[in-house]
């Protein structure tokens, strides 16, 4: 579409040895945050009617705006668990970086949905999921518990409560991750929030409690919701008992698991998750334990058919993509 | 993290060699769709108890899976607008790829995002919002959509109904893109749909017949929703009607202009765009008319703090976050 010239050639050739520098520091500079008006004295202007062009561009971020980020790959980086990436998980963001492909559909990138369903499918497989598990990658921790408990509140919609106008609820832990309660803003939906022991663990004891409290609100609770690693202690809460909670309301056991769920594939930990396989929905964050090199979140569902309801985007233009795809 | 070792040092070689090559394809094969058992057959076992290495994942990317991924940057290729990306953009985006960065907030990443700001602040220039106005960038137009509406009904319940536990409305065009009913559905709002004209078009006396027929539903409705650019025609609402109409029901005005507010930056066209500085949000995805090669949107607000208020999440972590930021 843009034809290669002389210009590209060169540019080719800075970012390439740019990018080829940056991977073989060892380690990089830890760098730090710079003000908004230092950054703008340094930069100056960037954006012009007529373009600094690309070399330009690549000196300011390479003296300016680089420098005033700290770098994730640095080995004291510990703070924020933004992400983990190892060499060969950077490399390979170059490689799929250049090749100009959209995994949104199977129509228009197979290829990267079958790997990316590949991967799924190994996370279905340690939850102990059936065969017929399936899922999606989405942005992040926050978006794939919001989406978890849309379809949570969809099965609660279409089926016993179809024409139940009331706000739903949420049970989760008063522990549970702020994003949790986040989803429930965004949907205008209650947290019932869960008191959590005495080291921060959601227990079979206060859901008994807690449904015991419940009264006339026990029919709105459309998920509970368990943490497998919350963020300040990686604690596991007690996800049988989350299910069993689950199972007396009717509701969809959503287990977040964007911290710790990654340990499903350590024999040693395996056993504190006992009840994932009964979850209909969980969340578990590559860019953490499983060294992907940028944000996402893993979002495996136990009747992805269900998710595909809530979620499926309704288009003239797009009845393409959805006619008969799994 | 990860010490360097004469693995990483070949493979480094090789997915260089790679996205070089990949890079200078002109034009790059179309490629195709292929079935998921053709694809098992062909990539065979790749997430195995030892794991399959570098640089064989390299080859079953470069031998199934590429060629299973249309190539969005082949001059041929017209459907869908999944990027339209350019070569600078596309390198560029392996120097950010190696760079180990994370533009999540100030702190961890102030060049990253004062440059994210600069982006925004002339997309807001270009609307003639004022100088107090901001934005962030998110993973899509249906994510800046869902933002947007969040925040405008956080508005909508923290002013004159704190009290409403009524499902809020949103009014948009029937020919709205399907993100506008797929986020009310997240929201658990309603969509009032307002007819479009002969072409698409929403218009005053459409927004007027629509408002005339609300009844006790105008007090529900937290949003007008105008398209600037509609998916299948490339039709501009009338946006100053839209900010009428949302001035006369106290609601807020969204436009979407994922598809087509880019070109407001053509003076040929920006009069379509009459009415867009009225506007309370806005979304432009710069992966279409910006030329960035991953899908995103850019969401700009006239009043971030009101944003700020209905998306901030509230964690012991993130208090150094949160405390004092802009």
């Amino acid at each position: 579409m843009h034809r290669r010239d002389r210009e590209t050639e060169v540019l080719t050739e800075a970012v390439v040895r740019y990018a080829l520098d940056r991977l073989q520091l060892d380690p990089p500079p830890l760098d730090t945050s710079v003000s908004e008006a230092e950054l703008r004295r340094r930069a100056g202007a960037t954006i012009t009617a007529g373009g600094i062009g690309g070399e330009a561009a690549l000196q300011v971020f390479a003296d300016v705006l680089a420098p005033a980020c700290i770098s994730t790959d640095h080995p004291r980086f510990f703070s924020f668990v933004p992400a983990a990436a190892t060499e060969a998980s950077v490399l390979f963001d170059l490689v799929v970086g250049a090749s100009a492909l959209y995994a949104g559909s199977w129509l228009e990138g197979s290829g990267a949905v079958f790997a990316e369903n590949e991967a799924l499918r190994w996370l279905a497989d340690l939850a102990g999921f059936p065969a017929s598990a399936g899922g999606v990658f989405v942005s992040g921790g926050s978006a794939g518990n919001l989406s978890a408990l849309v379809a949570a509140r969809h099965a609660w919609r279409t089926t016993d409560h179809r024409h139940d106008t009331r706000r739903g609820a949420v049970l989760a832990s008063a522990a549970a991750h702020s994003s949790v309660r986040a989803a429930a803003r965004v949907m205008d939906a209650d947290v019932l929030a869960v008191e959590a022991d005495d080291v921060g663990r959601l227990t079979g004891d206060a859901l008994r409690r807690a449904i015991d409290g419940l009264g006339a609100d026990a029919d709105r609770v459309f998920a509970v919701v368990a943490t497998a690693g919350t963020t300040n202690a990686g604690l596991v809460d007690d996800l049988a008992a989350g299910a069993d909670a689950a199972a007396e309301l009717g509701a969809w056991f959503h287990v977040d698991g964007a911290y710790g769920l990654a340990a499903l594939a350590a024999p040693s930990a395996r056993p504190r998750f006992a009840g994932i396989e009964r979850a209909d929905s969980f969340v578990v964050d590559p860019h953490k334990w499983l060294f992907a090199p940028f944000d996402c979140a893993a979002l495996v569902y136990r009747e992805p058919a269900v998710a595909r309801a809530a979620h499926t985007q309704h288009a003239e233009y797009l009845e393409v993509l959805t006619e008969g795809q799994a």
